[in-house]
């Protein structure tokens, strides 16, 4: 057994057997597996975005089992997609890959102004049924319809528990309680890696922080504690420290198509900060199936380097 | 047995063996243990006010595990916190301190302005896979959202009971109901007390008040009563007589972090006044494991002269 | 936190922190709190023989607080017993000593012949409302009701374990499945305890066995691989191997009132053998109060040497 | 507040006050009100022993509202009665004395022989619906269907408790466990009220006991530690004892109607020896209206003096 | 994916993707992986037969880990157990080799004579929160229970499908409708096969059938037919056959400990008649670490040929 699985493991005293079978069966695989890095493959966007900005770049994708074949011939520790994008694909690809069935989810056409409100499209039940080994779930940090999106999860999160699975949450800063510069402000991403932290979280999802610090009282702390921000690094170190000194998974988006080099930058910001990996949709599945895997073996390597 | 854990005990008379197990419990813990007063430590700040605010001016305290050793090696009465950080170390400190469920909670990135209303973020199954004692509550009488605070209150309530566990509320006035002077005025502050109790709550948590006097009519009956409200022993007197003429364990917060002397004053007049003890967060975990023991020491040592 | 606690609670990795806290707040209580052994006060024997038989040797006994005054008193781990004793007392001790309520009973007077089948007399609900750390089920192994006890264990164990608490099984061979001298032989014995650490339980409790080997099969193993039963050292150390391999805790009853030399040695065989304790009731509450703790000072000594 | 009564509630500590105030209401009512005596009237016989043996003595008494005057008129503590006796008059006799459904019962057509096995008529609910403030069960210890009476028993207690009501347990050894003569003799009358104790009875009603022991282990208890046994008063105060110390209230059948000079010294008797009272059915209803007062209140007239 | 696998799944068209991952994942699993070929170890001896006879001759098989590790080490596909082995080592091996809770075990004290009746002693919750793949069962068709072993069954079945989990079958005939050589008789082994199947498995494991044929009718049918029992081969042909001809996986128990020559001889024979594997328990852990893996090297490499 690698002993950085087992190290992670034990972060999770106290949880059931079913969870830490369910967290060890991703973070063994692929090709990260046993290295405690996870690279996850989530494909969200058609109910996100609409069908045409999410799969015309490259139609195939248009095809749910497209996304597991790419997931498993990238080698990623995990594919996570809404009920039908599973349901579409998990008897195929049965027992191949881990999945985590993300349970709440929001499209563009929902006239919910700029506090969105997603509605749960899923159960822990179809997540058994499907074979998962994790549901997912977003929250919206900021918004004004927080209470609902802790609730719903607080009861989802007890019940994946009792069946044995783990939790991923997706913890995006969102609405009128933030301000578009704040959404991806340093204090901010690590105040939405806390939260999803303390709602019981296994895994956590943030997206990468920039230098700007939003909060007044924050910035005060920042600045009195010499807490560094310059590099991706530091700030990435912040947000994985803020997830309970770092024991919790915390893993960042790979954020819209942009250039590689970026990517592979911010990658490895993750990677020197102490991030445990990344979760990459668009970036992956928008591109031709060869480019794809060339461009996230360019990640894997970076994590494993 | 201790006497006055024994007399304490008598006021609640009806409740079943395990809430009284629960509260005995914590009222034997420590090195109050048997006087009848207690000193608590809470920490939802990472939740309340974020990880930086939080635990940056002292790093160790990051890492859940941080608390529940420091309210061990302090001889704390119990440790209360959200789930996900009593999640993060309770198997590892199993059956070492008793443990409060705080299971509600609110961040300040939440756009409700000046009416909070907390999530519910825990339950009473998680309190009990826990191992705790007690679960915690915030109301904020005052709010907006009082009722859907108050109902939820009364519906754990009568779980926490039917499952033997006692029941902690945190008592702040809040909202458009209540001005900032009023916040901590004498007479709202025996009002919160009051309605914590007649909530069916076993410990009361309020703020220690000062000698404004907001209501009107509340004014009026101070003075034809003649009501004192000097010094803050009369203040906390009054608080502890509307807490069902003292018949329910009041305890007092420690507030922000100040000056230690201002702090060891307020615990004098809190004694002093009748008051059951002092629950402090901010002003043990932001300081250094030693100070923080120096720090809470005193403060047991006035509650014990 | 003691080294041995610690290990021994590593044995139940996957069990949550409410079991853990239960089995911890066992093994701190008392004299041989943190040694990792036990000696625990067990008063069914109203229920089992009648009241007389029990009770008249040391009228005292009548009076179910007694018991519990007896249990703390000598510092014993915990108090076991059935519902009615337990609700008779457990608010007056409320929280001093841990408390296990034995959900199954039989008395003399049932008509049941060779085959004993307990009836089920309280439930996980009286458990949590009495604040006992743990269930205690008896089962009769060879008894030709064998499949409703283990079927009725089965149920009471999944629900204990959900609502936090630990499970202690007597488990007693007797029925037609097994001869007279079968009843304390060592291979039966040890299946006894196998049985119930395969049902589930976390404390098991056997008595001490004997060094006669009644199945002709286990007769051929015995030999052809020399276990050693020549002491009863010898012999409880077989019986905590046959425990999973010594990561369960089993302890022996101290039977019925006899010669304290013969128990004391029969204690230090215990010991030797690596035995975690005993349980010990007739032989404690069916004499004079001051007798009985001189008596088990001197057991709970030879575990502490 | 009587200080009897205060000093009987104080036993059943940790009981909720719903079942505090229903053992109260029976306790404070009619002549014996406030003594902690009781005389409870039971007409239970119209389905043990059919209509004609029952009330063609007293023709009245196949009314079923004659029951509810009686008791009201004799001044008895409570009225019990199996389902239908009990709805065909409580609307009537709504708040004006103490009901006890009586949950189980037993008619002489029902072919099982030696070993009686009651059905349960009646519910928590109805006994809620029709304003109750106890239930009434029956076990047989010594019947070979001991098992399934106490475990609907442990139910119905559970569910009774937990909506306030008390639990009255009648318990009569009979069966191929116990000798004719066993069925009155005092070791087993006295077991029998140990485990209706065990069981968690607030009240319980036993045979009065004859000097005759049954169990040859009882025997040679009662023998070697000299219990006394030669009068009747000798012989309650041993089933007292038996009941927790004395911790539980204990009443005595009347029996089949006889000389009424037999029962006030059998009623003497019980006083004597610290009985709690009495509950006499066919020596009451079976007789005219105005005799059943004279005889009732010389009852009464024994247990106030 | 492996061609093989894909076919042996789409046999089980309509089960959920949860149930078919899980079955996966035991096909991917070890050294078989892929091959459609299992070994499985299966330890349930200690509960089954006693924990001398089945641990003494390896005492290291004591400790329920070293099992776990056995199977890791070997490369098996699955790891069989009853509820408190798992429980004491699921959480520790999380995630590494799929795991099947056997629900149902009897013992050999059991005074249930020819006739033998298992009990239920694990749930499908156990086998969630242990993370388990499949839940595993055993009937006696043939025994006089065989009523309440195919009726749990089919509860456990229905049950374990809906929440994504395999159901691995043990289909061993025994009681007083099967003469002793019958138990392995070739029509006998085949019917129970078919069986099994009826009743909703997904794996079937039977004995190696012998060339005898029990029934009368079927002997008729057998030479009527020709079908072919001369070898083992031949035999194993027909009872894969018998399970909905071929489409359902059938393995094969290794037996009791003997020489290794006989076991490779008659894996050959399994794998030369189309099974789908072998389940072999005393043969691999009643030896030393190195020869077990030795032998089930030899056993896979015969099955790999």
């Amino acid at each position: 057994m690698s002993d950085r699985v087992k190290e992670i493991l034990s972060w999770y005293g106290g949880e059931n057997a079913g969870v830490l079978s369910n967290l060890a069966r991703m973070l063994y695989q692929g090709k990260l597996g046993g290295t405690g890095r996870m690279v996850i493959l989530p494909v969200d966007q058609g109910f996100e975005h609409g069908p045409a900005r999410s799969f015309a770049p490259n139609p195939a994708g248009y095809d749910p089992r497209y996304h597991f074949q790419l997931a498993l011939d990238a080698g990623c520790n995990a594919y996570a997609a809404p009920l039908g994008f599973l349901e579409a694909g998990a008897a195929e690809y049965a027992g191949r890959i881990p999945l985590i069935l993300k349970l709440n989810n929001h499209d563009s056409l929902a006239p919910d102004g700029p506090n969105p409100v997603p509605s749960v499209t899923g159960s822990v039940k179809d997540a058994l049924l499907l074979g998962c080994s994790a549901i997912g779930y977003t929250i919206y940090p900021g918004s004004a319809h927080f209470k609902s999106m802790y609730e719903d999860l607080r009861e989802l999160t007890r019940e994946a528990k009792s069946h044995g699975l783990a939790v991923v949450v997706w913890s995006y800063p969102r609405g009128t309680g933030v301000s578009k510069e704040g959404e991806t402000a340093v204090d901010i991403a690590a105040y939405a890696a806390q939260i999803a932290a303390q709602l019981g979280a296994h895994v956590i999802k943030v997206k990468p922080p920039t230098a700007h610090i939003d909060g007044k009282e924050a910035k005060k702390v920042f600045e009195s504690e010499g807490i560094p921000t310059a590099t991706l690094a530091d700030r990435v170190k912040h947000v994985v420290d803020s997830a309970f000194g770092g024991r919790r998974i915390v893993i960042f988006s790979g954020g819209a198509k942009g250039a590689d080099e970026k990517v592979f930058e911010e990658v490895t910001g993750v990677r020197d900060g102490g991030g445990f990996g990344s979760i990459i949709g668009r970036n992956s599945f928008q591109r031709k199936h060869d480019e794809a895997l060339t461009f996230l073996a360019k990640v894997m390597d970076i994590y494993s380097a």
